[in-house]
């Protein structure tokens, strides 16, 4: 009767399954639901990813949805459940439903016994119990959910701050079945939930919060372009998890999986005094970074970035081809495997740790310039970027530069981890959560063409009397291929001027060229052109080129795709030009 | 009175000039035109490079252009002038415009001591003098102009037959001073004036043919996508100069300019046997591939290619790296030197050879495969493709895959060909031949990414009654960079579809997917999808995506520039629905 199946991460099964709705009136009835959209519904997040997508504060409920499914307009409801973005640490718990009244009541003992879908996975929320087994296979985290059977959601929820939404609350109310013993409340509530995101360090108050549990924080455009080199306290952070606190005595990094060669543990000190210190100039960039302009197309999935998630920093550190020689190391290594994986010291309550993994010929390619850093702009790494020991993977998409760094594994696999398999890949704005297999397109390593107008901002106003605009921004391509270009539009894309480029701070002498390949760090541009004499609005319009001659594409419709990443349309501004009041206009 | 100034190659002076022009009635008088749209007039082709923008059979004539310039309209004759590409070789030779009658006779021995411009530049052509004296810092081909001098037009002009045009003997008309005597006419006539291309070998007769003079011609599409590996007879050829006779036996591959090293000179026989014989299968595209859409937005100078200057083969020969190694390339040179240049054994009258160069770090890179190819397809090299020797540079834009490959020099600076200073890089759409600066662009190396339609052909109709339509094409991108998906689309772009990917010839085992940074070949891929139902015209659009998810632009005009180089947007078909004859249609 129960056609119980798997839906892991953010994959979806898309076939109609048997789902217990209990309606408001009491009666319980088998409906054929889609488990995909259930997944879709209440978010696909687990082990620490984006939560953004679990986020609303006016979304259609659990009821409404359910009857949209059954309609056959849940893809839309999905969407809809997703669509706002706030801040989740400042929304209210809201209690169970379902009234306390005629339901058993259970003790520890009992519920415990209920943690395998054979015996039923029963769970405890707030003195009350619930037999979600049902509920199992649609859990958008997957298994790790049975992490949680025969005992109490709380710590979870408090790990995936994405669980405290109204409309998860609802889900979980049809699953209720009976109460928790007077005598098990009390001891539960006398084991006080920790929140493991207590002993996160202290945060620069310019950062545009996009989630606060994991931190995810972006500075403001206009701060952004003010230095070439950005200060780490407002370089963008992405946390997919607590940060974790490190002891840098008793900090160990294993390098493990050399065929031939012995596992390696390196004490922070050996790390600093056995390799060369290397230093290197690299912007990281997020793969979501400008997902917000893809959102205004049709909503995705994952947190609601601007245009600030890429910052650029000097990163010094030990190269991972140094570490990698002095584990055993040796060229035949390249003919048996394929891939280094990081695993970070960040973990979520199950020990997952975070983990990502780059081609082995990034990391031992001598023009590679792969950092094991532990500094960033000249001093130890802050907490929120890796502190003590982080990799630096320059050109490739944030997400593979773990911090925290714990593990370094050459293997001839890629990570197994979620964020490897399962997310940071691009796919066809035709692909939904119906149809995705994130098995058919490749993890995102080299990031392609970006840049973004940072200067005026959107809606911003010009009077008549300044005569000129000025406009200013960034511009970065992965792989080490060299911003070469960019071409600047005050009419919407029309007729264009080229922006004068800044390869360092303002008024020093500009960086020399990289060598080929080695193109790390992004470019500031700046352009001051006449203001078009007739235009009460200017559509201002930034493209870049790198030394491949790759160009961003002008529009973002289709380059959409269901995870909102690799945003790298032209960027669109929109401001008005001001006639100066009591003055005639002339035009 | 007269400001001589150079006008070299592409670049354009932009500034007003004296000219003396000889109106139809006879007087001369001096009139400021731009030397700059002068040089645009007549072609900016020397060194035997793209020659179709000297082609035209019905534009403008010089007077007309110069009525143009002097009323300001320049720039839209300019244009108008290269319009047209036809085949040069059919073009009839014209017979100077001005009549023999009340000028001087002059001897070979007067004429000859006129060889430069202090003492006048003379040139004969058809038994006429010519006194070009003032043109010399017009000529779009620079000083080459003087090898000329002192003799007969007509061998140079057998070279660079895009000479060959109405309004460039129009042009010399204007200089005419006098006659040759008629004893040194005999004389000349009995030097028979030898075409250097009638050497040339053999071609195709499938081929479309941009130029016959040098040799440029590509397959017709829909045979190109008809194999995954390109037959050599219909491979796209693109030559920039007479094919030479290069004699196997004598023939010797120099290598210089290694810091230390001695310069080494390889036979055929050494070359073939000394190192290991290497094998990889690469696309090569030239940079004007596709310029005829280009040239639908605003006229550029270049060969008119369609989508089809681009081909994929099987190349063996020995790796660059081992010939260097061999010549005493150790990783020190890698400090004092960065780039590796190619002469050819093609060159021109003056003895300039066609050559470029590449990067250093991909000439010696385990993974750049840059190739001393002897081979092609399992068979010695044609002599299109560079007989016995050429350089395969895979990834890399096909102007640096120098074909009959004389010399390699490692050197600290780039080639000084004018195929790499002053072709062969892209601008922005806001530039123009009045304001280009060549040193502000890199040379093209690697290439973005690119697809195209092969089937079904621009203005096809598709029947009705075949409820759907199949679409074909090819996708490569530069670097080494994996083609991971090609979106098609059967709308102009609203909706997309996923087109299968094909890595072998149809029907064969697919090959594995190549190590990251080595995808060097094509894919071809095909998508057969319903007709939709409605639809009368089918207008459609294809777009590539590789593996560092760069994509192609979706319009031409935002990445329009002066040389036509690439023309990489969304590349759109548009079709016929055909409904069937007495049947009634059911929407």
């Amino acid at each position: 009767m129960l056609l119980l199946r798997h839906c892991r991460g953010l994959t979806r099964v898309g076939l109609l399954k048997t789902q217990r709705v209990q309606l408001l009136h009491g009666a319980v009835l088998p409906v054929a639901v889609c488990a995909g959209s259930l997944c879709a519904r209440w978010g696909s997040s687990h082990g620490g990813h984006e939560s953004g997508q679990y986020q609303r504060r006016n979304g259609p409920n659990w009821r409404h949805a359910l009857a949209g499914l059954l309609a056959g307009t849940g893809a839309v409801l999905a969407y809809g459940l997703h669509h706002s973005q706030t801040d989740l640490a400042a929304t209210t718990i809201v209690q169970p439903i379902a009234p306390a009244s005629s339901l058993p009541i259970y003790t520890q003992d009992e519920v415990t016994k209920h943690r395998s879908v054979e015996e039923g996975v029963w769970v405890t929320y707030k003195g009350s119990v619930y037999d979600i087994t049902e509920f199992v296979s649609m859990h958008p985290g997957g298994d790790k959910i049975l992490l949680a059977a025969g005992g109490a959601l709380e710590p979870f929820w408090a790990l995936y701050a994405v669980h405290s939404q109204d409309h998860v609350l609802e889900i979980l109310s049809e699953y209720k079945v009976g109460e928790l013993s007077a005598e098990d409340r009390r001891k539960q509530q006398s084991v006080k939930s920790t929140d493991p995101y207590s002993t996160d360090p202290e945060r620069h108050p310019a950062l545009r919060i996009n989630s606060l549990k994991p931190f995810n924080a972006e500075p403001p455009p206009e701060i952004l372009s003010d230095n070439y080199i950005t200060p780490s306290a407002i370089f963008f952070k992405r946390n997919h998890l607590p940060v974790p606190q490190v002891d840098p005595k008793s900090y160990r990094l294993q390098v493990e999986g050399l065929p031939g060669g012995a596992p390696l543990r390196l004490s922070l000190e050996e790390l600093k005094t056995r390799f060369p210190k290397h230093t290197i100039t690299a912007t990281l960039q997020c793969a979501g970074n400008r997902r917000s302009e893809m959102n205004k197309v049709k909503q995705v999935k994952g947190l609601n970035w601007g245009i600030a998630a890429i910052s650029n920093a000097t990163w010094s550190g030990a190269r991972l081809k140094d570490v990698l020689l002095a584990a055993g190391y040796r060229p035949e290594v390249a003919r048996q495997t394929s891939h280094v994986q990081f695993e970070g010291l960040d973990s979520d309550v199950t020990g997952t740790t975070y983990g990502a993994s780059i081609p082995l010929n990034k990391a031992v390619s001598e023009e590679g310039d792969v950092l094991l850093a532990y500094q960033m702009n000249g001093e130890d790494l802050p907490a929120d970027h890796g502190y003590p020991v982080r990799v630096v993977v320059p050109g490739t998409v944030g997400a593979r530069n773990v911090k925290w760094l714990g593990k370094i594994i050459v293997s001839e696999e890629e990570s197994s981890s979620h964020w490897q398999q399962n997310d940071y890949k691009g796919f066809s704005p035709a692909t939904d959560w119906d149809t995705v297999d994130f098995k058919s397109a490749p993890a995102i390593q080299e990031l392609p063409i970006q840049s973004a107008i940072t200067q005026p901002a959107e809606g911003a106003v010009v009077e008549r009397s300044a005569e000129e605009v000025t406009v200013k921004g960034y511009a970065w391509s992965g792989g080490g291929r060299e911003v070469v270009r960019v071409d600047v539009s005050l009419d919407g894309g029309r007729t264009w001027q080229v922006a004068q480029l800044l390869s360092s701070e303002k008024g020093q002498v500009p960086a020399p060229s990289p060598p080929p390949g080695r193109a790390w760090a992004w470019k500031l541009w700046e352009l001051t052109a006449p203001l078009p004499p007739a235009a009460q609005e200017l559509e201002i319009v930034c493209k870049a080129v790198d030394n491949s001659y790759n160009m961003q594409p002008d529009s973002v419709a289709p380059i959409w795709n269901l995870r909102g990443v690799l945003s790298n349309a032209w960027h669109r501004v929109k401001v008005t030009v001001k006639e100066d009041e009591g003055e005639q206009r002339l035009l």
